[in-house]
């Protein structure tokens, strides 16, 4: 069979490194169930591709699986957290310990994914010092220092929207370039940098403002 | 002062609708602190919106505000609330209690927000009939009938990527139009039905690709 290996200097879209994320969770899936191989149109219907994009994605990495077999399951598994960079272990710390961002912590799923929230920061005094699902809160005091030592590379930001901004502006002077940002408030990163927001409150207050509307009204009010 | 009104059939668009879930975000922490009024420019920049933008948007819903007073913070936040259909209690159920699912079963933002998860439910059947985070777990097989008793109009789905499709189309099928999807799987909801996608470990994917990145190399991979 086959390697599956990345074409050198292949240009990789980010539409396609997000739909890279729902194939290898698919074939986690398949792995646990003992499966070894798996054809482009089954794992097309588990992930909700057409078979004809999975086809194109995968091509940009070049020779791929045999057409009698299909795709080597743990195989590609491991190729696309080659790719993307999951293939080792790498800490991301969080900005703000309220609610969601307990919730944050007590959120198995990251280490699962090759991610480790290694350290916790909060702007309240006294939750500096503390220890919130097993994660030491350190003062925003500290901020650049644990960044630096930990080797952040990724910043979780689950603040109170007013600091929001100074903690993206001095994280990234400290070298962290990505934040995933909880927090309800359109921010702005350096040249360089990425953010990808996550509001899960205001998906919600869409879905209700449409649970509301009318049926025959619905197609109106759609982008 | 002029009060805040929604004129009669106007037409909100769903991205307004986004917008308006940050402004009452932020109208929310100025009146925890105490702060009656607030002017346009102000409320912009605690969003992130241009000024232009939020005087476009609350345009929608007619007279707004006077000029050297500014918004009536609580007025205008409510007059929101409203509108999007929080100013009263709305049942969720959350489908998969497993590690995401738990995360969310703690997340006490949802009832700040208007938002009651009254249950949830597992396709494990030792799940069944046990209580985590204060909510009982219902067997799948108890679907419609817990949706129907508790008027749920929004489903929240954490579930294995299995079972999932079906799971939509169940509560579809017994009146839910609405779905809060953290499963990675590309689905599809019956006409009328709405489905909005968070995928967490996606985002965090992406971000770890792009911080593996160099800086001069991250312009060819911006969509």
């Amino acid at each position: 069979m086959a390697s599956i290996g990345t074409k050198r200097d292949a240009k990789i879209s980010l539409n396609t490194v997000e739909r890279l994320s729902l194939y290898r969770r698919a074939l986690e899936e398949l792995s646990h169930e003992k499966i070894q191989y798996v054809h482009s149109h089954r794992l097309a219907a588990l992930t909700g591709v057409t078979p004809a994009q999975l086809r194109r994605d995968l091509a940009t990495f070049g020779s791929f699986g045999n057409i009698s077999r299909g795709y080597d399951v743990r195989q590609m598994s491991a190729t696309i957290s080659r790719i993307v960079g999951t293939d080792e272990v790498q800490n991301l710390a969080l900005v703000g310990v309220g609610h969601l961002g307990r919730a944050l912590l007590s959120y198995k799923g990251f280490e699962e994914r090759g991610f480790h929230v290694a350290a916790a920061f909060d702007a309240d005094p006294d939750k500096a010092g503390r220890v919130f699902a097993g994660r030491r809160c350190y003062s925003m005091d500290d901020l650049e220092e644990v960044i630096s030592t930990l080797n952040v590379r990724i910043l979780v930001l689950a603040s109170h929207p007013q600091g929001l901004q100074d903690a993206i502006d001095r994280a990234a002077a400290a070298g962290v370039r990505c934040f995933l940002n909880f927090v309800p408030k359109i921010t702005s990163v350096p040249d360089g940098c990425f953010i990808e927001q996550i509001d899960i409150s205001a998906k919600l207050e869409k879905l209700s403002f449409l649970s509301r509307q009318k049926v025959d009204q619905v197609s109106a009010v759609r982008r």
